[in-house]
């Protein structure tokens, strides 16, 4: 079991570059700690890398990542929920200001929950009981439609997103939070394939590009 | 709750730099889907990024990221494991050929669990939780030690990638894969002020340094 | 099934010297009850015998001995355990004035426990979970080391020792006699080999020996 | 917290004496390990040393104490029995060929018992649960009496150790190794004041003293 040659080329690569571009952060945080003020909750997706899309160096971003970015409702059983001991450790202990949860186009996950009505074997055990987690957002989504129909994964992708929010409110550390102000929580959609990020109002709960145009002007 | 402006302008440069870098790579994966061969687990810590440690681009690495890389062992309950459905997710569906466990040091979910003794409740109701599935590592640890005692938190660091490689070989689908030859399984573990990677070697269960010289050249 | 010979021919040597030693010891203590004012908890193991080791006569030790001399933490569940009952016999009934835990070196319970993790199936069904009240010392031992690392099956003695008195602590009647200073608690532990017994300071949780020369001599 | 002096000056006396007269066993005990062919099954009153009773050296006994001498019936529970799991140390770890299951006169957990129906809540919340083991005895007792009732604590010991007997039986590996003659189970009891021991006859059940006259002659 040899460990993959190509990553350790990688990691030579990184170690030329990326981290002498950052050393005297590294040792800085290697001192003092971290000190994130954003936490973002995002898919597994290799296709999604919040600390490439959001081009920070280390120290910026406390990252959960599972399949679907999804924030289970607060629950007080003995189970194990390790998205919710993230959210936790950000909130209670790292006293982050930021959650963003991050979604984004083709979420094999939440095509995985569209699917499995049809095929519920094909979607394996864990996956099969981790993607019910969507059940609350596809019923919101179906008694009261936010967006056009037209596209049902993005509609649904979109819905999942706002449900982590709401669930994110449910656990009482974080309503208190952002009832005192100092906490907000945000909502994205990244699109793979044009690189498109898309954020969420928080009145109108609709997403729209953040115009990329005027941003990689400003740029 | 107005998106947090430094993430614009980060997204903003990415959209011009690294984007642009991997617009056709984008576009691809766009089309055809992810394919990576290998899944990291990772912490959430923000000074340990997967994709830049490993200087690899979009599509690549399927990346879990959860407090203190933990890896719980296979349970056919009912309860919801987002990371063993992402496990299940990679292995069974996306046919990764590697999974690398991502350690690092000053890792404030080990801390926790190693002050939990102490102080219980300052670790709070999921944290605490979730870090009992580093007990058995502690236990394994105790009673057939690998590593000097002289550094606790780095031995327990160490103790949890072991344990967590030892719970990924309790899934059936996985321990099949290894058996098969078509899966292997990797220890690694990050130095945030050096920026040095350690990786475990399979038969002694020890961790030495990747050499990172030779590797700087020949990167 | 005969009774075994040698047992009764033991008995009868115990009956022409031990008993007439302490006969009117023993004819006082069938009128007026035991009155003891220390317990001790000990492991089952043929070569300690607390009695012996304490030179003590009849009506002066009330004595637990259960593999790996162990006390589980205080549970109010409808389990039964046994040596909780006899905690409870002791200091709210007999109100004894000491308990003194017992470990020995070379303890089979601690090295089926130190095992388990090889060949769990080899500690049978009820030593595989009994042990497992030894999962919090390994713990304690992995997160926080008192000893050196250099003999993890004396460690995990020192360990266990240490995780009884602990959840002694647990049990209310015992935090409030020993606040009150009604009670004390010990640790001790036993060599088989040399006869050397090592208490435990209570300060710095570390044994050491209790000078065996200077105790020939005054004994 | 102090260590008691008077065991500390016992201890004294046993390394002089005890010890001394033991030496060679102790050494050979510690690399050899522990080849007891007897486990004892005694109370854990101050007044019931098996060791001193039938006045064996070390290594012979392997000796559990709980209150009232008690073998709960056999449960593949997730429960932790202590007894029972020294019962599987002895037998299927030790392989030892006796199970002497030793109660005596004026137990204070049978009297616990026997009283709890009128006070039990003096009994305490451990000690209350853990006599109920009593019950079936107390149950056999009363359908199909084998001693003359003038003497109901008696009585009940008796049926005490009777039950704790048949117990044994219920275990699996007891019963197979009975059934394969490498295993014999005992009943006796001890009468504190006069130093008498009764055994059980397995046919009759019935306990008779081992005539210590004649056994102090031989002895």
């Amino acid at each position: 079991m040899t460990f993959p040659a190509h990553l350790l080329e990688g990691y030579g690569r990184y170690l030329n570059k990326g981290f002498v571009r950052y050393k005297e952060t590294h040792e800085r945080l290697a001192v003092y700690g971290q000190t994130p003020d954003v936490m973002v909750i995002s898919c597994c997706d290799s296709r999604v890398t919040p600390e490439g899309i959001f081009n920070v160096g280390p120290g910026e971003l406390f990252v959960v990542r599972n399949v679907a970015n999804l924030v289970p409702p607060y629950e007080d059983t003995e189970g194990q929920h390790g998205t919710s001991a993230a959210i936790e450790f950000a909130v209670n202990g790292l006293k982050v200001k930021h959650i963003v949860i991050m979604g984004h186009g083709q979420c094999g996950g939440v095509k995985a929950f569209r699917e499995n009505a049809n095929a519920p074997m094909a979607t394996g055990q864990f996956i099969g009981r981790w993607i019910k987690l969507l059940e609350p957002a596809a019923i919101a989504m179906a008694c009261m439609p936010v967006d056009k129909a037209d596209d049902p994964q993005l509609a649904m992708e979109y819905a999942g997103i706002r449900q982590s929010l709401k669930n994110l409110m449910t656990f009482p550390f974080i309503e208190a939070a952002v009832s005192a102000g100092s906490l907000s929580l945000h909502g994205s959609w990244f699109d793979i394939g044009s690189g498109e990020l898309r954020v969420m109002d928080a009145e109108t709960q609709r997403f729209s590009t953040t115009a990329p145009e005027a941003l990689a002007t400003a740029g």
